[in-house]
């Protein structure tokens, strides 16, 4: 039997310290670096904090028609008896629905936007895939929150992802603001993994989704974290976006205003990066969690394809 | 049996709609309205808002001598174990003591200091005495939030207080940040009484300091209030004032950053205004939550009592 070496061990039963980053953090090497639509400010400030906010990257109107797919949906008897639907423990409101890019054509679309596809290539320096999506919905006065955890922390121990090489995209669908639980970030925390001292619960998943207790990092190194980094939450209009680093600690708050906060949240990995066996798991998690069949790389959706790949014709 | 009118009525059976505000904002009428430390900017914004804020009001070495206080606190194996202290759902670790102005001569002289009682006498145009007053800590990453509510309908249901004549003061021992659960607030929502449908629990006090449920708005009133008014969270140093009108809607959220967050609170209530039997309650609550006997109108306390009275000596 060979034992794979873990970087990354978590869900031991012992404590171990927080281990700093194996990984570079944009893996476009030297001159490739600057392939693509992301400058060196934007790189760098990347490469510091662990995300980039692009404060009204889309028109509202061409986000809000995933609302009405959310509408539509919920509409879909089967679907919402299904795994892939997450309720709100709260209110007992449709919280998430998973996979969302093999449901709907548009964020299927969007997922492959030039604009999208091209910062996140750059990031991942490779072709890459969809590794989860879904689209949220957090209700006015209701909305749970999510404690602090680092995505990559799950996806490592439970879904068998070897290395930090995914970017996570989420599009705001509503105005993000100070009282409707919007995203928060610690800068800097995509450095550090913080090790998650316990064993993984068989089937962990089904309780993780709606409020995570295994696999978070523990007050004093999160406390650490921020006294360094600081927090961050972003605010901006519909049609915001937000790229986040796998490996980013982040949280929301609970919705105490009335204004509903609903977003898409779409996860980029790199084909280089492709999912192994669970490094701490006895069993992978579903396809709609954690992608390892369906891996086709992006290739980029152009709106205007009778003209794409022809070049600009001449005035 | 005589019938008392009851302005406010709440706790009721059936629905009733929201009510106007029968009573002045501001007590001191006419030409007394000038009679004292706030400015007509200062005043006219109370009225609009139901609430002022001082940010940086005291320094910060004023403050910080009732955190040793509370430090103290803890050590009291007999208090701890009262009434009186309000221990954390969430963490179990001490979130409020009441009655400190009665434990505390810091404390006492503190809601005495002539600046904030002058403002408080000149808001609610009479002498006045303290209601209610307590320490509250709400600790990193653990301190439970609170829903919205207006201090006025529980004060009136379980304590008897008549009118709307009373002003809370909030002043902060910690910094006040987007992250550690800061007090929010909906401008303009002292203007309406919103009554709550269901009747009080027999000893409903016992459960309602750690979380509330009893006499709390519907969500619809809420939202409509929150549309028109919109919801502030002021921000600032340790040392910052917060005062604000009885019935102004407030709430907080989980404290989610490691940056704990303490503040003291002090109610003033208006002698005029006296407590009366519960208007819809069993019983009144204790003395800590609520004076009925205890309510010497307060005088100022000068830090130079030789010369307290004498007028400012001639240069």
């Amino acid at each position: 039997m060979v034992t794979r070496h873990d970087l990354y061990p978590s869900r031991t039963t012992r404590h171990l310290d927080p281990i700093p980053r194996q990984d570079p953090v944009i893996h476009a090497r030297n001159q490739h670096r600057w392939e693509g639509p992301l400058d060196e400010t934007s790189l760098s400030r990347y490469e510091r904090d662990g995300f980039l906010w692009f404060k009204g990257f889309f028109s509202q109107s061409r986000v809000s028609q995933f609302l009405n797919v959310l509408k539509e949906l919920e509409k879909d008897a089967e679907l919402m008896k299904s795994d892939q639907v997450i309720l709100d423990p709260g209110s007992g409101g449709l919280r998430s629905v998973f996979a969302m890019h093999r449901i709907s054509a548009a964020f299927d679309e969007l997922t492959r936007d030039p604009r999208i596809l091209g910062m996140v290539r750059q990031l991942l320096g490779s072709e890459v895939y969809i590794h989860q999506s879904r689209i949220n919905y957090k209700f006015g006065f209701q909305g749970s929150g999510f404690d602090w955890h680092s995505d990559f922390e799950t996806w490592h121990a439970e879904d068998g992802m070897p290395r930090m090489r995914a970017v996570s995209a989420s599009l705001m669908l509503t105005d993000n603001n100070e009282f409707n639980g919007p995203l928060m970030l610690i800068p800097g925390s995509h450095q550090t993994f913080v090790p998650y001292k316990g064993k993984t619960p068989p089937a962990n998943w089904k309780k993780s989704l709606k409020a995570q207790r295994v696999g978070v990092p523990g007050m004093e190194a999160l406390a650490e974290l921020a006294n360094w980094g600081g927090i961050k939450a972003p605010k901006g209009p519909a049609g915001s976006l937000l790229l986040f680093e796998c490996n980013t600690l982040h949280a929301s708050n609970e919705n105490m205003s009335p204004w509903p906060r609903s977003n898409l949240f779409f996860v980029y990995n790199s084909i280089e990066n492709r999912l192994q066996e669970p490094f701490a798991a006895s069993e992978p998690r579903p396809e709609y969690l954690g992608a390892r069949h369906n891996i086709q790389p992006l290739d980029m959706h152009d709106e205007f394809p009778e003209i794409a790949g022809q070049g600009v014709p001449s005035l």
